[in-house]
Order: C-alpha cells, then sequence, then structure tokens
C-alpha cells in the first residue's frame, strides 16, 4: 500500500525531545494509511526559542500541506504558551495530565524543565554508564570473570540477538547484562558452558527460527557451513534441547524487537530497572 | 532531603509498557519530595490480563498507602474497560489523545495493539541491528575500513562518553555512529588521525571537564599516570585546542545524559533518526 502523504508532525521539548516523540509516535502507529513528516524541536527553554519554533511552525502552515500537528512536553507555562499559539493542532501532555496528578497526589509539581532525560541524577547516570561498560566487557563470553556481578547472562547460538538486547537493557534500564554463545562443542557435551553452569539462576536464553538464522548469518559469511540452513537447523534445535533439557527459559526473538524481548525477560526473571 | 514514601504506580499496557513508563516517569520527577514505588505491567492483551492486573492493584489499594496511581497505554476498549475499574487513580494515555487526534486527521485510528515498540517492521528492526553491529565494530577506532559509511564519529579523549553515545544512537535511532579516540601521538603533532581527517563532515567531539574525566579514569586505573589528573587536564586541553583549530562542533559531555549528547549531536550535525 503506498501512503499518502499527511501531515507535518513537531514534537516539541524543554528537553530531548525523546518522551515527546515516544508519546506521539505511539499515537501516529495508530494512523496507518499517513506518512507524517515528523520534526523533532528539543531545547526550547526560553520564550525565544519558542517564538522561533512558532514561526516555524507557521511557515508549514503555509505551505498548503494541511495544519502542523504539535506534540509537546513543557514545563514552563509561558513558553508552553507561546507554543499554544502556533497556527497547529497542539496536543500538550503536560497540560492534561499534571494539573489532575496534582490534585490526586495533593502537592504541586515542581515544575522543572528537562527532567526526564536529564544527567542530574549522577548515581543513576554512573549505574548506566558501567552497565554498558559491563556488557561491553562481558560479550559473547569474552570474559567470564565477573558473571557473579551480573544481573542476567543471556545464551544462545550465535547471532540470535544476544549482543543487542544485552546492550538495551543495560542503556535503557542499568542492568547488567552478559552473554555467552552456545557453540557446537557445547552441543556435543549436551551441556552448559562451565562459565555459565554456575550462574544457572541468572541465565536467560534466546533461540531463532532456523530461517531467519540462516539469513543473518548469510550476510555475514555466505555460503559457508556457518550459514547454512542445515547447519542453523542443527544448531537451533540442539541449542534448544539443551535449554530444556537444562530448565533455563528461552524465549524465540524472531519476531520480537528488543525491547519486547527486554521487557519479557525482566519479567520473567523478575528484574526491575536499575535506574530509579 | 528524606523522600515520603508515596503511592505505587503501575504501568499497564498491552506492549512492552515502555512508552507509558516514559510518559509516568516525566510526570513523575515533577513531585521531588515523593519517592513511588514504580510496578511495570506489561503485555495486557486480553481481558482475562487485564483482570488479574486489577486485582494486583486492588491488593496494594486495601494495603492503606493511598489510591494507587494507574497510567495507561491500552488501545482495546474492552481491556482499557476493564484497567478502568481498577480501585486506583487512573490516567489513561490513549483515551486522551487518540480521540482529538481522529478528529483532527479526519480518519479513524486502526486500533492495533502493541504497535510502538513491535518488530513489526521488519526493514526498521534490521536497520537498528546494523546499526549496533556497525558501532560495535567501529568502537574506539578499532576498525577505519567503513568510516564512510557512519552517519557519524565520534572523536574525543579515552572515556569522554564516545561508546555509550554511539550504542545508544545506533540502538534508539539506527544511526551508524563510529568512534576514534584522540591519543597522546595526536596531539604531538596536532593534527586528527588520518583515518578520520578524511571524513570532515561527520566528525563530532565529545569534551569533559578534567575533573570528572580524573575520577572515571581512576576507578579504571587507579595512580596510574593515565588517570592522573595532570594528564587529564593536559589531554582535555590538547584535544580542545585540536578541534578548535580543525574547526569540529564538539560539546562537553560532563553535566550531560547520553540522550542529551544524542540529541544535541543530532541537532548540530543535521542527522534525523533512520528508524522510521
Amino acid at each position: 500500500m503506498s501512503k499518502h502523504l499527511g501531515r507535518t508532525v513537531f514534537f516539541v521539548s524543554d528537553g530531548t525531545g525523546i518522551t515527546a516523540e515516544m508519546l506521539g509516535h505511539s499515537l501516529l502507529t495508530q494512523f496507518e494509511g499517513i506518512e507524517f513528516h515528523q520534526i523533532i524541536v528539543p531545547f526550547i527553554n526560553s520564550v525565544e526559542k519558542a517564538q522561533a519554533c512558532v514561526e516555524r511552525i507557521g511557515e508549514v502552515a503555509r505551505s498548503g500541506n494541511g495544519r502542523p500537528v504539535v506534540f509537546t512536553t513543557l514545563i514552563n507555562e509561558e513558553i508552553r504558551g507561546a507554543i499554544h499559539r502556533a497556527d497547529a493542532f497542539v496536543l500538550d501532555f503536560f497540560e492534561r495530565f499534571l494539573g489532575p496528578l496534582e490534585s490526586e497526589l495533593g502537592v504541586k509539581s515542581t515544575h522543572t524543565v528537562g527532567r526526564s532525560h536529564s544527567a542530574m541524577d549522577v548515581k543513576e547516570y554512573q549505574n548506566r554508564i558501567e552497565a554498558v561498560n559491563f556488557s561491553l566487557a562481558h560479550d559473547d563470553g569474552v570474559s567470564a570473570r565477573e558473571f557473579s556481578k551480573a544481573d542476567v547472562i543471556l545464551v544462545g547460538v550465535s547471532r540470535s540477538g544476544k549482543t543487542p538486547t544485552c546492550l538495551y537493557l543495560a542503556l535503557q534500564f542499568g542492568i547488567r547484562a552478559a552473554n555467552c554463545p552456545l557453540i557446537p562443542e557445547d552441543f556435543e557435551r549436551m551441556k552448559l558452558p562451565e562459565a555459565v553452569a554456575l550462574h544457572r539462576s541468572k541465565l536467560y536464553g534466546l533461540s531463532i527460527a532456523p530461517e531467519r538464522l540462516h539469513e543473518i548469518r548469510t550476510e555475514r559469511r555466505p555460503d559457508s557451513h556457518y550459514a547454512s540452513l542445515e547447519n542453523c537447523r542443527h544448531e537451533v534445535g540442539q541449542a534448544e534441547l539443551l535449554m530444556r533439557r537444562e530448565g533455563i527459559r528461552w524465549l524465540s526473538s524472531t519476531t520480537k524487537s528488543i525491547e519486547e524481548i527486554a521487557t519479557t525477560l525482566m519479567q520473567d526473571l523478575k528484574i526491575g530497572r536499575k535506574t530509579y
């Protein structure tokens, strides 16, 4: 289906714009037939910047492709007021929810600009960076030295999605995620690699459809035994057998996004985010 | 300031819950004095699961620590209706915004569950994974082979924040971000490393306060020349001088989060996200 080019959408924020964009995106994906032209406008932390942004929105409005849609996460009321004067359809996230939440909690909010993705909480921030360093140092079984410090250790055949999942867990949630590949030698012995067998409660498996694995490996090493469909079928079958025998929880990454894999694993292992 | 333990907050979603959590978190950070107990409840994609969730919320409500707060991103109206019967203060994201957006756009939304962080768009997904692999392969100047394929190449002294920023750009936005350290040899020559000098338009610098760099490096290699405050001062001074001479845009990562660094550099270099 060819999409018809629809509205221009602005995500306007006093911080990074990541929250505004994510909220807006979750709404826009509900309108499948329309292709939106999306513009992030971060760091609008003064009335002057807001006015420049209103100008820019006005130009788009005058171009004749329909009234622009503006999603905002703006805390300061003056800045918010300025944006509301734009020639646009404005959906203001804080306006809709902050007031009701203040009433419910019985306290006034602090109206602090750009809190959501700032580095103000130094400890939280260091935690994330350390988790990233940990994941990098413990990628692909490179080092088993500190598996005892891991929150989770992912196992699975080569190219089943372990590395991106570990990095996402570290960056997004501050979780120390290591990973260790399951390789043909493990299948011959039908035993887990020794380094991870000691940490059974932290293990989580990723599997993948052999056809998909074949595609992924073929891009890396075309026409190899490693990438052949036959070998992919064998490895995946053996890995699933091994995980079943050892009683390791696992999921198939084939049709899941990194976010879905990470969220499912955290739920299954009852790991919470480490960042607040 | 010691925080007083406040409400329990549930983030209830038919998908990963990441959008609901981000929305809720951006609002809750506006109430600094209160510590919230936060629970993510993902994958509520049936009325039965919704009812189990309502039970769980009810238990918390009866525990006497105040009415729970519930943030929801639920597309299905039956499931949403079930959650609204919970003994809680419910802030319903789609209810508030989807209707107005439908009126504005003049079309009905598709009401598809769990679109926001799903892997349904295979091409987008592969793009992200490839960007992660690219960033890992081009971390710390390991390989300069494909710098021409990079969207951005970060430069800066060791431990200035290049690696986490690259990984975040790849995971969040599908951007191919390489990085290359600036080392004492580069300062002696007062020239950029040859491998990156060819790609000037893609370069972006990270600097950092020498005191902060000293702390970070000391954790890694205590009492080394590398970590000494004197050497950190020297390296940072030389790196900033070099970047200024070469006309490279740069920022200081000292008080910035990964999200803020990523957003600023995307704005400065006019790089958009590659994931939709």
